[in-house]
């Protein structure tokens, strides 16, 4: 059982801050989990959160738990990343704690506790759902290098995935300078690994075809980093190459912020709860 | 015209983060106001946060401006105390900067620039009703010692607003630790002066007497503060002896964080709403 850390009341649900030791990655590990109110079992939407985030930032900030309580679903943020002293980081926002990009690292010194894919599709999922009252049935969404990692993850397990959604997601990592310095430093410099971590990529090669009836996506056009790191063009390339349907909204006047997710949370919720419910 | 510190856009609004030089304080002072989509001119709810927040713990995570947005209602949510080199603290979180407790300090070394009551009703409205869409009709609300301060202005500038609630407010401050610690500092040891500062005791007056046709108060039952602290049944006691009618919802399992205030801020926002539309 994993540890409860503080329980708060929002929305007629319950709020759970928890910690435990965690096998995959060798660290105490943090997340929050929201269960509305009634007995269940609920579906279960998994939230993987941006670069330098916490469980804290969604949790306080995305306003997502009044449509999850009104769909009754569940919802999970797990933190970023290992994190402590025994753990190696890097003084950039967006390397090492805080940025772990939802892939396993194979490379020194990062390799020892950055398991975030196998965490994530492991171990979270499993404690999670031994503790509290899921069925089995989930969706996963996230921001920015979190909207990667529930692309990459929903394509690349797809018999664990029912829906997916993101927000402003990194759209390519092997195409942005993020995504190159963080696959640089976590997977080396075989570009071919590093496709295996990319959501256009894999889009284009049809991974998890047919499976996913609908991908989400909300972008804001005033998001400063768009054009040089977000790129949603290449998803949109590579949906239709591969018969994909997505759909990218773009948000005209919103940026990067959890004020863009909030405005269109609710949107995101339900549009798991449709198909988690289905 | 304050300085624009930051602008978001959310729930089809506008979000600005400000800042000016307050004659008022003598010291620089931040804020944030909300402004629906639209030209108004609108209504406008004033938001008075609690011990050791800044403007920015309601606006990132109140999740009010939804309801504000439905509504039609511009939210304004200043600082809560003076800041700066220059200003008088103190060590604890209940005293000193983000504890201005929204009154005028007479005693040394705060009455310099501890002035929150006549900023917040006076420079405050002025320089926000000049820069932004608003129709001069006025909500206040608050949390806490936010919430003490909304029910003591409202009471005592009747002139100003036209409706008024609060979370989790601090109902007497002379009957209470936070209170008779911060009346003492800024105020002094004369308690007659204290009593104009008292929710409690200024609807027990009969201040306002007929202005409010009813004051929504919500308070969670497993609210820490409630017993030592808050104690709204010296509202309710209060009000049954004036006459004055008063709403206090207890919260069953509801703490005193955000997310207490984010489950129940959509029936605030459109129970001013209500009555400034009215």
């Amino acid at each position: 059982m994993m540890e409860v850390v503080k329980t708060h009341a929002v929305h007629g649900g319950t709020l759970r801050y928890l910690k435990h030791d965690s096998q995959t990655t060798g660290t105490p590990m943090t997340l929050s989990v929201f269960v509305p109110a009634g007995t269940g079992p609920f579906p279960v939407l998994y939230w993987l959160s941006g670069l330098t985030c916490t469980e804290d930032n969604f949790t306080t900030k995305a306003g997502a738990y009044q449509a999850a309580a009104a769909h009754g679903v569940i919802i999970v943020a797990p933190d970023t990343s290992p994190r402590g002293e025994g753990v190696a980081d890097d003084e950039a926002y967006d390397l090492g704690q805080g940025a772990g990009f939802y892939v396993d690292a194979t490379q020194s010194p990062w390799a020892p506790h950055f398991k975030m894919e196998s965490y994530v599709t492991g171990e979270l999922i499993e404690k999670v759902e031994a503790q509290f009252p899921a069925n089995g049935v989930r969706g996963v969404s996230g921001h920015s290098m979190g909207g990667h990692g529930a692309l990459t993850l929903a394509l690349k397990y797809p018999h664990l995935f029912t829906s997916v959604s993101a927000f402003a997601p990194i759209s390519s990592p092997t195409r942005c300078p993020w995504g190159e310095k963080a696959f640089t430093a976590y997977l080396g410099d075989d570009r071919a690994e590093w496709a295996r971590h990319d959501a256009a990529l894999l889009i284009e090669a049809g991974a998890a075809k047919g499976h996913y009836d609908d991908i989400l996506v909300d972008q804001g056009d005033a998001d400063s980093f768009l054009e040089n790191q977000l790129k949603p063009e290449l998803l949109l390339a590579a949906a239709d190459k591969a018969g994909q349907k997505i759909t990218v909204r773009m948000q005209p006047a919103y940026d990067h912020s959890y004020f863009f997710m909030a405005s269109f949370m609710a949107d995101h919720v339900a549009f798991h709860a449709a198909r988690l419910k289905a």
